[in-house]
């Protein structure tokens, strides 16, 4: 069908904006504080002038507010506002020809009495018109500026020279015609969060393996670990689920199909007589247990995340009270998990196809809304996969619309498509393939692809090299120096980053089989007590790449890093810049050898001086060198450190210092 | 405000769907006979199986036509269909999780007696409700396969080979049930064009040069110089404006102010006394002329492109009789084109602003009617970035509505932005920027942004090595080496091109002054006589192009370009392939000196056997040389010819053969 014009009069055309996803169906995500520049092409036909500004509010605001947009280069356009509050926010394009600034633009260039004043005319019917627009002072001053152009008698070039003046000018821009102005063709969203869902350092443990040995630990137990915890700096602690465990085919050590009445069972078949997703293990302790573990938490200046499980365990509550939540086969049984010829019959996945999806979408949302109840406001959400997308969407906007604070984090390691719809969908962060990625190759190309749009504008990253579920390769040959090199990579490469502990600072390394990565003796399935005093420890390692993310604003940033050039295939270098804040990072990839190379910094791109020496300070070590000029000299030893976590600094600022340093 | 959902159930989700232009708000452009490859992202939370259908059909057809899609990798999917007809198609996405498919995967891996059995019953309900939606013999035949499968008693492995046998799995995939079916967002359109749409060759010519020395050339004059172009080889005669010319403010020769009474003004000053836009200037000769000269091409196999300049001289009939179709100045009289403090008093532009928009759109729409009427198809339009975007969009739309057949090449030498919105909005061609590239980066770098999404999809170009407005200075000083160099790079980058003669074959070279691209003695502002005959023309060399382009498939399709190194800066060389017609073109881009380097063929990619010599056969020379392995040596003199074109020929048929050409 043709399509139907409304008013042909409306010239100006917006396309090309960014930055967006698919068009506005998605929003772009940002943090509370940052400025939103956004851009587009804008152009009109013909060589008529152009105005345009971005229009935006906090979404369900009832007014716009704007800010002007101004050409760059090619009809590209840009303009930038402040999100200043969390929660969800949209913006669109407003343009139009502004015949203003066309007629400004050409009376300057305009030759001979006659064209002047008939141009005069032309722009003194503009000011008439805008002082009918204007209010205030701007009304009478531009109604006396338009019968001054108009005046047919006296001197043309004082009259040009008012048409011209900045007063005028000025004037004119603050009421424009904007009655042909078109709009961008959608409005786009964007998410603004708090400050942690860039920049954050998460801890996850079990806390039943915080009792005396042989003891199941309660989330009191756990608190007093808390201090363990934040003396390495960390800024999340994140529990595995803390609900009471079911006992039908409950799974033993190392996931045996048998348990042994003293097996605690894996803390996500969720449900049992006890309660399900709102009830606290009894063994962890009731519900004014979790409260003091959380205000401990929050004295230390720890935020607690919870991790949520969609899944029950077939002793669940829900079993019984709402059978129609779960898929029943015709021997009316319920359907396990499943991939055959494997069972899962322990946990029962919710029937999202049940005739009753509403009612059970309903309930899901109230979890949540019940743990934000307990003022839980960061959420791991295990295998959002096998949840449909849909939900995702509508149960996060939901929960945000009424607690923009909130944090989703989707424990997706699934296909690339899959974890970017996640994302899409809402999640604020995700887990990646960093876990997995171990060469300089591998690195380089996934941050670049992280790093950009479109991905970038949606997808945040957060760094995890192990988990309760993998224990990579990497880690399980690599000794001491693969931890160190690992924690290093994931705490500066993105400003999120997370490990589980203390398999992590102890050097877990023992995998359940060869070639899998499922830990030995996993927490998941059985107690452990760990020996935190143990003296090949990582947590002062992991308290001082703590401290170094802390005090370098660089670290803190998304999107600034950039790869240097080293001549190591072991090597990887790269530069985290803020300001002032010059932090290069240098690790050795192989465990093993000792490796050097050649750096080539690009000394301009930072700022620094070619012709005089620079200092560097690895904040890991407190070494500190001073090089000169571009290439430089790298040399790790994984025994001692695998990485370098330079600061650099601009100018050595007096002789004195530079003595100091030679 | 937080999203609604419709029906929570629909799991399945559709992205990143190609080809499309800004999620399906511009048609993607095809040619008649052309295979659609439509791919998405298709894929469901957890591990439910699939199916997808493209659904298809003509804009305006009440049913939709579907083919299956396969899945590639990575969530990939892939369906394709023949645009069968010329026009407006339109096409989406269907999927949906395929119970039966995830059933007839899983039971193939089952294992015991009692998980068998219990997976027999779920698929036999599967089974019958098959049947209820099937017709025709699959009805029964469904029925009593789902009987069979649900018996208690007998073999179960015989069930199961039902189960899995191929008849039952494509009886059930002829009636899925895709009740859950998820579409795809949006439905993507695309404009189907007649072949000469891809490839074609245009002359451009003024009829009033074609008469007697110092006469003024009628239509019936310009029909006689039809078979000069013909025996060229060209496909379509495009002729400037043939209206009736303004004399108020007429410009004289090279542009002059002050006309004399013999000159014979503008072309594209349209209108007088006479009439305008449908009007035929009197020494042109009267409709029966332009429909004799329309004749005569078509039986020389030419097809007729007209020049469609929506503007108007003084004299145009529209200044009385819609007066509001113009903008007025304060003393009433109308304002003329102007680019202060340059005046084009000569012409006057429609005010696209006007109230009166919506009629004035009718009648530029009925111009190009009134042309149809007269048979013509093909329409190059004057400076359409001077006039509304959405006009062109909601005019083409009307036009190709009723005339999918028609062609409007858009004639807008302006900013990358506005060139591509036009050809979005829905010009057939586009003219280009290959008139100013003339070095090997330039050309590289812009066709590899022709050849490549999102401009490929939407923007064929025509490549003109020079327009009666532009003789770039390439030509000014490469003399005939230049010309036959710019000729053969644009007869063989792109399946379109075209040239304005004679002045192009009789290397008309002087500009009108130092720096500027104008025509020196420019027939837009006087008659030429033209000496055709002269020996250095190039009519032969461009008939030898045509022929060569007529001949080989590979130079008339899109997308088929492939640079080949070579290690000289003025040597450019490309392969086109189709099937196994294999092009290799080389061309000299320095138009004084002799140049030669060494060819790096990709023998793999063009399935040319690295242990075998191939024959190379230059079309332009006639010359044949036999070539081995990748790396060949190339040298061309300007003067003689400045470009070879080979056809590669895959295998020396025989030993005889193989002698012939050693």
């Amino acid at each position: 069908m043709p399509m139907e014009v409304v008013d042909g009069r409306l010239r100006a055309v917006i396309e090309g904006i960014s930055p967006q996803v698919e068009e506005g169906r998605f929003a772009v995500k940002r943090i509370e504080g940052d400025r939103l520049e956004v851009e587009a092409d804008i152009f009109v036909d013909g060589h008529d002038r152009l105005r345009a500004v971005v229009c935006y509010r906090p979404t369900g605001s009832a007014t716009w507010q704007e800010t002007p947009m101004a050409a760059l280069f090619n009809d590209r356009w840009r303009g930038e506002f402040t999100l200043a509050t969390v929660g969800r926010w949209e913006f669109t394009i407003l343009a139009w020809v502004d015949a203003w600034r066309s007629w400004h633009h050409d009376l300057g260039r305009r030759e001979g009495r006659e064209d002047i004043a008939l141009a005069l005319r032309v722009g003194a019917a503009q000011v008439r018109s805008a002082a009918l627009r204007a209010q205030g002072a701007d009304a009478a001053w531009l109604a006396a500026a338009a019968t001054e152009l108009e005046r047919e008698e006296g001197a043309i070039e004082e009259r040009r020279r008012l048409a011209l003046s900045d007063d005028l000018h000025a004037a004119m821009e603050r009421w424009p015609d904007r009655s042909l102005a078109t709009f961008a063709e959608h409005i786009y969203p964007v998410v603004v969060d708090r400050a942690l869902a860039r920049f954050g350092a998460w801890y996850e443990f079990f806390p039943r393996s915080t009792g005396e040995a042989g003891l199941h630990g309660t989330l009191d137990d756990a608190a007093q670990h808390l201090e363990y915890v934040a003396a390495m700096g960390f800024d999340v602690v994140y529990l595995p689920p803390i609900h009471p465990i079911g006992h039908t085919y409950r799974k033993g050590r190392n996931n045996s199909l048998e348990a042994t009445p003293e097996d605690p069972g894996s803390p996500w078949a969720i449900g049992a007589e006890e309660g399900g997703h709102r009830a606290i293990h009894p063994q962890l302790g009731g519900i004014e247990a979790f409260r003091r573990f959380r205000r401990r938490a929050e004295e230390l200046g720890l935020e607690v995340a919870l991790d949520i499980a969609f899944q029950a365990s077939p002793d669940h509550p829900y079993v019984k009270s709402h059978p129609e939540w779960f898929r029943h086969r015709p021997d009316g049984s319920i359907q396990y998990a499943e991939n055959p010829p494997k069972k899962y019959q322990d946990i029962y996945p919710f029937h999202f196809e049940s005739d009753a999806w509403r009612p059970l979408w309903q309930e899901l949302l109230e979890l949540f809304r019940f743990w934000i109840g307990e003022g839980v406001r960061v959420f791991r959400v295990d295998n959002p996969h096998t949840k449909p997308f849909p939900f995702w969407e509508w149960c996060i906007q939901r929960i945000k619309a009424d607690h923009p604070e909130t944090l989703f984090l989707a424990e997706a390691f699934s296909r690339p498509r899959v974890m970017q719809r996640l994302a899409k969908g809402g999640f604020t962060q995700s887990y990646t393939y960093f876990t997995w990625r171990n060469t300089k190759y591998e690195l380089t190309e996934y941050l670049n692809e992280l790093n950009h749009p479109p991905l970038r504008d949606y997808f945040r990253p957060n760094f995890w090299p192990n988990t309760p579920d993998i224990l990579p390769e990497f880690l399980q040959y690599g000794g001491r120096p693969a931890f160190m090199a690992r924690a290093a990579l994931a705490a500066t490469l993105v400003p999120s980053y997370g490990i589980y502990g203390p398999a992590y600072e102890l050097i877990e390394h023992e995998p359940r089989e060869a070639g899998g990565e499922e830990y030995l003796h996993s927490e998941k399935y059985e107690l452990r007590h760990w020996p935190l005093d143990r003296p090949d420890s990582l947590r002062d390692y992991l308290a001082r790449l703590n401290r170094i993310r802390r005090q370098n604003p660089a670290l803190q940033q998304e999107w600034n890093l950039r790869f240097v050039p080293i001549d190591s295939e072991q090597l990887i270098a790269y530069t985290r810049t803020q300001g002032d804040n010059l932090i290069l990072v240098v690790v050795n990839l192989d465990p093993y050898h000792t490796q050097s190379g050649w750096l080539s910094l690009p000394l301009g791109n930072l700022g620094l001086d070619p012709h005089h020496p620079y200092q560097v300070h690895d904040l890991l070590t407190e070494g500190r060198f001073l090089w000169h000029g571009e290439r430089n000299f790298v040399q790790l030893d994984p025994e001692r450190s695998p990485a370098h976590i330079f600061q650099l600094k601009r100018r050595i600022r007096s002789e004195r210092e530079f003595d100091y340093f030679m």
